[in-house]
């Protein structure tokens, strides 16, 4: 058996690339070592940046997304009681974001690979890149107990922080940069209309709060909680008054409580792998980095590397130059770190930290209030918001 | 004796304050425990923003400042061997900074308050406010080892950190933040001509560094050293090597050493007392709050407590209105804690924390990429950097 490109992970970034390459006329084999229905009950995100639309616009993969996908043109920030729009297409000469559940997004990335017939292989088991330091690289992995393996030119590893493609680079050759935050988000997904009709980023004394939304019927709440902490710990009464607690009184109000379908604890860490490129191993998405939810920047990131790998390999097939393929790790990289500053610095602006001192709690007033009073300022936050350019 | 105010302290807030309100008709005593000469021996910093020149204008203390200031419509950063011109001018619409030292701007105003005829009383020993929470205070001192006393309407405390007027409030009735940053500044000066006509601030992985100036040959640099460094452990050879080692290699060749006239370490530290009025006594400039030296804003942010202040105090005396006195502490420390951000955030930007981890490491680069990539942010910076508006 032989591929041009192996990719290993079947989420957004591995099915984007695949999508984006066999437009192309690239051969490639998708390895997903979990099954199609365990992969589409992952609940993420869903906040699209314009430059991620477009690219899934550029896949074929956008149908759905346009009738379905709520176009945000603002957001809210609440602190201490005050109420602060932030006005994306205002302060971004006229750009938006898209409300639309990863979920939905991987969706319609496997319908658009099944249709393709480019393969895919889900359960597949002990999935493990060989050799990509030289010319040969090859994979192997088990599939219904039989041993399989395959030739190829490159390997795209997409499949995770905890997958097999970055565990297989040797530690010497990888330098990472973590922060762990000590605390979680305790989420919940309820049938019941969104409190906003725009996102609401609180940043209260009592802790952080967001209400996000998928649809019209269906909301999205989060509330910072203890690291440590158990969703059975919080009964569904808590929850939504702990949530209301920390509104400003207009969208506390405005919150329509109802049985959660789905209430889970996620923790919050920034983490970066450098290089993300060995030889003939590529690393993008979560294999590569991790930002803090806060800003929604996951999926987006993850779209900007398969961006550059996908234009990278496109070359290297059309017009046999390797330029792109050598410029991948630091192209992905400036990216990504401007987005790991960005997730950063609005997780430190948004949520308590039981370590501040009174000054540095002093100092994420002092940023909001220079966010209140500086066009300059929101400009910022915007450009960041809506995604910098590829 | 009585006096309408009595100022405590003869740095440039005491005495700004004093020519702004005897302009007005009001009647000033000004008491200074040290000696005129201790007073103008002190070095600070001498970047002025355009209101505190306009304060000192308005004062009619502005005529040597007109002609020997140096305008200032940009300044640099340097980092990681790059060069970025903040165009101040360009990104606040055509505002700028002055230099002249705080030294200067000191004589001036003793030298008007000598012509104005107004008192002074200097090597005044332990001066201290009285009866200040009622409506009859009196502030009482030691002259030629005499006991001296008056009375006054008002108290304002320009005397310091150091100062007995914070240090008369109890201290239950005041809350403070502090923060001390884990280094010092050495700073030398010489009378050598600047490496660049505009103020370089560079953030190296040795260490922050400064360059500034007083005069065309008359030069001010600073260089990060650690806390409990000591200025005699810096042979002068040592200072000029490292300095140089931490700018762009441009600006590092145009370095002209020299004899050191002043060699010194300072500490750096961020503190707030709130409020800023008790009764009849009113705290202004470092008396109420410290900023780090970077981005210079200790004097101007003096400059704003006293314009608040005279305001308020010829409010009451022409219109017979208290309003500007009520509002006196919140209006001052609503400016204060912008610049208090301001300051700390190009502090932590600045400098090498010894205990960084590597991911802040990387968001300090992250922070120069923004600056680097983004005319919002640049213009966030020149817009603190000019002064925020009264």
């Amino acid at each position: 058996m032989r591929h041009q490109v192996v990719i290993i992970g079947a989420g957004p970034s591995g099915l984007l690339l695949g999508a984006l390459l066999h437009q192309a006329g690239i051969d490639t084999l998708i390895l997903e070592r979990q099954s199609r229905e365990h992969v589409l009950s992952r609940i993420r995100a869903g906040v699209l940046e314009d430059g991620t639309v477009g690219l899934l616009r550029k896949a074929g993969v956008a149908e759905r997304l346009a009738r379905e996908g709520l176009v945000h043109e603002g957001f809210a920030l609440n602190f201490a009681g005050r109420h602060l729009r932030i006005d994306l297409r205002a302060l971004t000469g006229g750009r938006s974001v898209t409300v639309y559940g990863q979920t939905e997004v991987t969706r319609d990335l496997m319908d658009h690979r099944a249709a393709s017939g480019a393969p895919v292989i889900f359960d597949a088991r002990d999935v493990t890149p060989h050799d990509f330091e030289g010319p040969n690289p090859h994979v192997t992995w088990t599939e219904d107990g039989q041993a399989r393996r395959t030739a190829c030119d490159f390997i795209a590893g997409c499949d995770g922080y905890h997958g097999a493609s970055r565990a297989s680079v040797p530690a010497r050759a990888i330098e990472t940069f973590e922060r762990v935050y000590p605390f979680g988000w305790l989420g919940v997904l309820a049938d019941v209309p969104p409190c906003s009709h725009e996102l609401i980023y609180a940043g209260h004394e009592r802790g952080f709060a967001l209400c996000s939304m998928r649809s019209a019927t269906r909301s999205r709440y989060y509330v910072q909680c203890r690291a440590d902490d158990h969703p059975a710990r919080w009964t569904d009464d808590m929850f939504w008054d702990e949530l209301r607690r920390r509104l400003d009184p207009v969208a506390a109000a405005h919150v329509v409580t109802g049985p959660p379908i789905e209430k889970s604890i996620a923790p919050l860490r920034s983490f970066v792998a450098e290089p993300m490129r060995f030889g003939r191993l590529f690393l993008a998405g979560d294999a590569a980095h991790i930002v803090p939810p806060t800003g929604a920047k996951g999926l987006n990131l993850a779209a900007g590397d398969v961006h550059y790998l996908s234009e990278a390999l496109v070359e290297y097939y059309q017009d046999g130059s390797e330029a792109g393929i050598n410029a991948y790790s630091a192209r992905a990289l400036e990216r990504v770190w401007k987005a790991e500053r960005f997730s950063w610095s609005l997780t430190t602006l948004l949520h308590r930290f039981d370590t501040s001192t009174p000054f540095e709690r002093r100092m994420q007033d002092a940023e909001f209030a220079l966010l209140a009073s500086s066009e300059a300022a929101r400009r910022v936050l915007a450009e960041n918001y809506v995604g910098l350019p590829y």
